[in-house]
């Protein structure tokens, strides 16, 4: 009983993703003598929490109802009132939560609060599909660093593009549709300069909703070689676009870009390279929750050494094109010994039509 | 019920893998009122067929039983006589057939023998089933062509090894027994001289069970560079070593190599290398009716390019090792363009607990 409500509390939290973040996706379902009598998700940053819209929503009086929501109801005065204090004034008798609050600040808080209000709480209630759902928040929230999703496509045979660098397509069109989600998804998308060089995209969602949020754009371009006539520097979208570069940068060239409307980001140099680590601090402190990074190959390896990369999605294209020079999605100089390769658990498999797609976590020490 | 003995039936024809080759598995099952009364089948190459004993080890008469078998009954004297006038002779009242015989030669003469004879006959049950259990099979009685399994293994990342060649090991165990699982299934195992000199593996089959048959190991070696001592040339098995080579070959060195007990295949040159079609025309004419093509990279190419490949089983290990000199399954010059790639299809996905396996077939124009 508590999961089939937790379920549907779960569908509609995962209506806002692509628009609440940095904030957590929530959903909320009101239960009275085993009906819905109201439904509620966390729709915009910014906007009501799930617990309210649920309570707006509610077509009967809640007096003596359940409450199920996905994350612990906040007990503080934020952008709203604390929906702890809403859920005691209402007259809610039972609150059932699915994950605590993960922020240390306040975890545990708005529990108190019900408790203390002789509610009756229970927690943990389909804890791993809550996590899952908010694993860019619960990251976010903890380290203020986005969560860095990896997303690859190779042939069967490993390579992400022709010897010749010809790269259209590798995947069917329900996998790219499948990336347009997760471009929706995310606060950014990241490439590295030889990808706006070899392939100039625009790097926005197209979803066939055509309603998709466009992610902020994100070129690790450490000598400022970007054209400026680049498409991510002119795209019709709200996202801005940040150029991360370092001190060999070209000064009238980021005035340029400047004028051009993007944003810079200057990070100590490592490796003669953007430091990586260092800018996933600056986007946390943008509050940019999450990084959809797309590569090239060289972008990848470097953004995998340094330890920035949470979750991988690796597409696999079922045909075979060859080519000892052809790229493979990480590059770099790789690491010596197979045993020292660094580990993706938790391994997910889903098939987009006759394409693969493998989801994981990478392996933390 | 057809389909529950004919799969009793092809389960039974899959306990000869490994020890028919070149004849097809063949499993038969003997069904009287309602009852299994005897079951048979191909155990090895050139005993019982599946139908003598399936005869053989009846537990009651047999006498208007009816009979299901994988593969059409055979009508000519090979080296038994035919299961066709058996199965007359024994009184089968009905025979339920999955396959017909592909032999073009002999392909309806069994069923026509049985029908002459007033048995009644069903084909085509779980012929699809049949069919793949008999893949091998069906391409070399219809072709004298080996059927040639590619497989590879690789990182998510699309490497076969680290940039400095170690390779050990990209997948994990349960994957490694599943190649000794395809070794022993067929005829031989074929890599290039690149892999005996990197890695100076031994090629047979290690099972659990202890009791796997050695594939015939095939080593393509154009200038003949393999070293005396390789292991390949010196292995405790059963079967043979080839050593396929060319007019490039050091005459002294093939002497040394025949000492050593190698036999050897002079193909014509190919673009200076081993002509890989030809030298499927001299396995098959040894009877060979498999090939499993266990690269390395560069071998696997000239194999893709040359059309000889036939089916792909490709590994994935959930890890990410990086580098832009590693190797990746298929080397080659590859193709130019992606929309030249080559379509594996009909793709299958198997877990070996976190790696990976897909499994499909070369799309033939």
């Amino acid at each position: 009983m508590e999961t089939k409500y937790m379920k549907r509390a779960l569908e509609l939290a995962a209506m806002g993703i692509g628009y609440t973040n940095p904030n957590p996706l929530v959903g909320a379902v009101i239960v009275k003598d085993g009906k819905i009598i109201g439904e509620g998700y966390h729709e915009v940053y910014g906007s009501n929490h799930a617990e309210v819209n649920a309570f707006k929503n509610a077509t009967e009086d809640v007096k003596g109802a359940t409450m199920y929501v996905t994350l612990e109801p906040c007990s503080h005065y934020g952008k709203t009132p604390p929906c702890a204090k809403a859920i005691v004034e209402k007259g809610i008798k039972k609150v059932v939560i699915g994950l605590k609050d993960p922020n240390p600040l306040v975890s545990g808080k708005g529990i108190q609060i019900l408790k203390d209000n002789n509610i009756e709480v229970v927690t943990g209630v389909m804890e791993e599909e809550g996590r899952k759902l908010n694993e860019i928040f619960l990251k976010y929230i903890t380290t203020k660093l986005p969560f860095c999703i990896l997303k690859t496509a190779m042939t069967l045979d490993g390579k992400i593009a022709a010897y010749t660098g010809d790269s259209k397509w590798v995947t069917n069109e329900f996998s790219r549709k499948f990336v347009h989600q997760l471009r929706h998804r995310v606060s950014s998308i990241m490439v590295g300069i030889g990808t706006i060089l070899a392939d100039d995209p625009l790097l926005t969602t197209r979803l066939d909703t055509g309603n998709g949020s466009d992610p902020i754009r994100i070129i690790v371009d450490s000598n400022t070689r970007i054209p400026l006539e680049a498409k991510v520097l002119h795209v019709q979208s709200k996202a801005k676009t940040i150029i991360a570069t370092t001190e060999l940068a070209d000064g009238n060239k980021l005035k340029a870009l400047e004028s051009a409307g993007a944003d810079i980001i200057i990070t100590p140099l490592k490796n003669n390279r953007v430091d990586l680590s260092y800018l996933m601090k600056a986007l946390g402190e943008r509050a940019i929750d999450s990084v959809l990074l797309e590569g090239g190959s060289e972008l990848n390896y470097s953004a995998v050494e340094e330890g920035i990369v949470d979750k991988v999605n690796a597409f696999i294209a079922p045909k075979i094109i060859g080519g000892r020079e052809a790229k493979t999605p990480v590059g770099g100089l790789g690491k010596a010994l197979m045993s020292e390769a660094i580990s993706i658990e938790n391994i997910e498999i889903h098939s987009f039509k006759d394409d693969v797609m493998l989801e994981g976590y990478v392996k933390k020490h």
